[in-house]
């Protein structure tokens, strides 16, 4: 990085628990610093420190405490806040005209929200999977008539863990179908969120609107761009999402078929192999092993691996034969780091590092 | 029944999870009663009520308290506990020798044990799906050299709640594949069995010996008699077993591959019409309904739906077409009613309708 | 009881938490049966069936899944619930005008508030302890003007618990001071109530407005009825109260200095032989031993004595010496049985008994 | 410090949950490096990266993972580890003798064990309250025929988070009685330790000899050095323990009696003005802040507050007037952490400063 003052981050969904995750991930980073914050139209004009009901077990950031809050709802017209990038975190329904107007007003949005993932023109991106969907950039500002804006998005917090697996092993071997299972963590839900009525000596076998996500957005991700448009693979995901008592880190449990023959070592040599653009760029919040093999027969488990290369790495143990598929593995993959924060966050330092910001 | 005095049962593993369930369960039984307990070595001769570390949220039955234990394990010779029927849930390395000794001394056994499971000439039954596999008994005693005495044994607690699934989809469709996908409760370990740290926010992938027994009992139980011995159906199970926090109920989560095609509305008529003999011959222990479909989006859980029908139904959910199988659905069955206490005494039950006891 | 036509109910509060297991503990009840049940006003003119997100593990009785639910709010004029008796449970702010409208317009309201439990002409009542302070009951009716109507409220559900200690203590060795540290379950929040990101791995140790109240209800319950009004007993109260991740079932440590010098045994012996009229007249919902004392040094604990006497039990155990009062011990209440559903029942079966409904 | 060679530590219990946090806290440490390790016989000979159930969120660090165990158990003889110090977290029954050899065989000894707490001649050391009490130390050698090496103890996991809020009290108001009341984390029983099924969903009332250590240990630290031997202080402890499902993190809601007069505002300012020699000395594991003070009303928590000044702060909330006594407060103390490693740690890092080793 050359010398530069830093870029100014505008946070939408600030109060959040991934706009919590991103605070806490963004305090003395050498790119970025938050200038703007914004919640819930309720929220607007209060100071952050009085507003948000901070539930990390670190300290707030002193720089955030006595920002003052916009609200993160924009339907028409220009936005307010004045800032260099925005990284937003909000709900689907919110987010589609707000980090809309935001992109049409010239600032760029990193999503974490699932309104803009899907549409062929806007990039799904996992830097270390397929950072060159972002060339689909220049379409999308024509198509949607951006001018300096554009919108990048990064995937669910369960499908981003399975990708992580899935690009090896599409990459060595050739992917034909993937059976998951997951056992997803409370935070994926938010505050308040789950009741813990609902989920103490319990298991909610329904997570609204997450089994579709994981069904079509691997095959975006490991997708192919074509110089005009992103192409899914062909693959077939099933998915079946489960809410379990932990407090991060969703649990997955993966059989795959894959297209060619392969050995249990195969696959332990293809996943501990695996590396990308932001390993090799050495960006701030790249995780040295972006995928680490386990080799006790009890591992990965959510509370002694989530927090892998500071919550940023994918943990796979269990790997076997399958009796029908061709494998079986566990992986666990932290939804508010590597699943939110701070995908949206390697996301926009892979921006800064490819002169897109 | 004809009136009779009551069988006398001995309990072996009586200090045990399943066999506290089961002393419950045999309070007041109209065919039973208990007349003998057995437990660890380091147990022998105490008073069931000074040796039983009684963990059910219910008071220890006052008949049970002045028993003296004897030791489940007996390796060799004549064992001394006198009674018509032995209910043993004892590990597999004890059950092997001590299960045979009884039978071989002339005492049915009904065991819940993983040892004498497999074997083709001893019946693996679940009453409301196989109750014609007793008829091997004969074919057991002859190559066992048994004279009155004889082996029954019951499913594993993950299989029990996937075969009550299985059963009416193989009888009407037709079963290719089965992948399953387990959260497990704790008190299937036993007591004290996972430790807290291992458990309280957090998932454990492992559970041994467990997948390995979901993926071959299904095909026994639903297997065929021939005449001669019992031979397993072909379908294949893939299993993936997990431990989670909850007290007691295994959920699972399961994909099926059918013979025939079917509608979701099929699965549901044939789900909730399925009954069997338990029910026609109104056993005592047998659940009205042996599986219940539920319709709400977030339903079967494990705390609400455990104990339906006094833990011995299945509760499905969740039914839906998958993208790979042909549907996927939750279900959750009571891993020491259903699963282990109850599904023993059904099978006694069973044997005294059938004339065996 | 004279054979006579069963009661009707109005259940204010009828698809909360408390409003679920009195709904519960109604079926098939000898003296009542629920006509009329009340929700917040969005859900007025919906079926119970429909609005109501059943949370026990049991299932919904059918009597009551096709009322159509009125609103619990009645600010002015005449409600328009048709009844010989309400039930409520309902906030604070809500109870106070609600429940006064009812009286005022002639219908007995048992109260599971907070809203009257203080005022000296309004009986706290619990009724092993006070039956006798029913006896306000003409004064309250010429005080606020109120014909047939008139307000009976039970304790806050930490409260119960400890009076039910108490009150054998002060009836045999005088009562001097009280310390009380809760435990408390989630249950005792509502649903959703508290956050699951709140309580999983965690202790909250706020619950707003508790302290103050089980710092003065003690004093009311265990006063006298003077003729005129209820003069509080004299004794101090200290309340620290906490919420642990516990389904239902208050524990609390308590420490106790008393007025006359007494032994381990002597509070034994006055727990055990404690009983009231409740138990006298054999009312339905009346455990037969109102307090239990359990000798194990690890009990009680919430899974294990929270259902003991259906719920309706105090149970007490851990009874020593203490270094500073004069001695400790903890206590087991079930928060919504005979901390709330169950105290306003047996409330409702008192009245009946001692005709005045 | 001058500069030197690290000293050489042996870690007694370096398998358990104390052990292993040390390991991880010596992990680069500026004084110390790790050179033996000790646990059960059944453990002797082994590397210590496979006989170790690593369950700790981090990594095992890579320098002790090649050490060969030697047994804890020492009971004759002389030791055969060779280092400059040992810290031990043994079993009491194991300590006595085992923590005795060393220190007859000339190592100083720091120890988490209950053993050697109490009498008179032997320092039980907060090093922010008592590091006088070290002076005990040469009449300790003569009492006990010590040459170079001596015993040094630090309190139980739940007294220390205790006095770090009784000290500053004392020092300033005077302190007449305390009554303590606690909610404590599983890691304090080890592992396995407590099984899950009775803390999952519970709460149990008891922990083995805790209540009887809280009560007595405050006295002595907060007691004074005569020249001769430590007298105890004469205030009285009352405590209650219960075990409840939290990973990490004693909770304790505390009533206090002080001499004089006082404002919530006066113990505030004495609770957050509270500091002593390892700040000054600014030792490597010393908090900056060894007490804080959160002005919410629902703090502290474990889940929030455990980890506060890298678990070595006391953190205090809900500082208010008791009905009873004169204020109560609730604290929380992480208890591997402030509560056993890093209590021993700190010490061992006074000794070094005091040049006493």
């Amino acid at each position: 990085m050359t010398a530069q003052a830093k870029r100014r981050v505008g946070i939408l969904g600030a109060t959040g628990t991934v706009g919590q995750r991103l605070i806490h991930m963004l305090r003395n980073h050498p790119y970025f610093e938050v200038t703007a914050v914004a919640a819930s139209d309720r929220s607007e004009g209060k100071r952050f420190g009085d507003a948000c009901n901070w539930k990390l077990p670190f300290e707030m950031p002193e720089a955030v405490k006595d920002l003052t809050l916009y609200p993160s709802k924009v339907e028409t017209g220009k936005p307010r806040i004045d800032c260099d990038i925005i990284i937003a975190s909000l709900p689907g329904d919110i987010a589609l005209e707000s980090e809309g107007s935001f992109a049409a007003a010239g600032i760029p949005v990193i999503s974490n929200s699932s309104a803009f993932r899907m549409p062929a023109d806007i990039p799904l991106v996992v830097p270390e999977i397929n950072p060159d969907h972002l060339d689909v950039i220049p379409t999308q500002k024509k198509n949607r008539g951006y001018d300096k804006g554009y919108i990048v998005t990064n995937p669910n917090c369960t499908t981003i863990g399975l990708v992580m697996a899935l690009a090896p092993l599409q990459q060595r071997f050739g992917l034909e179908a993937v059976m998951m299972t997951s056992m997803q963590a409370i935070s994926g839900a938010g505050y308040p969120g789950v009741a813990s009525m609902d989920i103490l000596d319990n298991v909610i076998p329904h997570i609204g609107g997450e089994e579709e996500k994981v069904e079509e957005e691997p095959q975006k991700i490991l997708g192919r761009f074509t110089g005009a448009q992103i192409e899914c693979a062909a693959f077939k995901v099933s998915a079946q999402c489960n809410r379990v008592a932990v407090q991060d880190g969703h649990l997955e449990s993966v059989r795959v078929k894959l297209s060619k023959s392969a050995t249990v070592e195969d696959l332990k040599e293809v996943f501990e192999s695996f590396t990308g653009l932001p390993q090799e760029l050495k960006l701030p919040t790249a995780p040295v092993r972006p995928v680490i093999v386990r080799s006790e027969k009890d591992r990965p488990q959510p509370r002694l691996d989530r927090d892998a290369e500071n919550g940023m790495a994918t943990v796979i143990g269990r790997i076997s034969k399958d009796t029908i598929f061709d494998f079986k593995f566990t992986l666990i993959s932290h939804n508010t780091i590597r699943g939110a924060a701070g995908a949206a966050l390697l996301n926009a330092e892979l921006l800064v590092a490819k002169g897109l910001l």
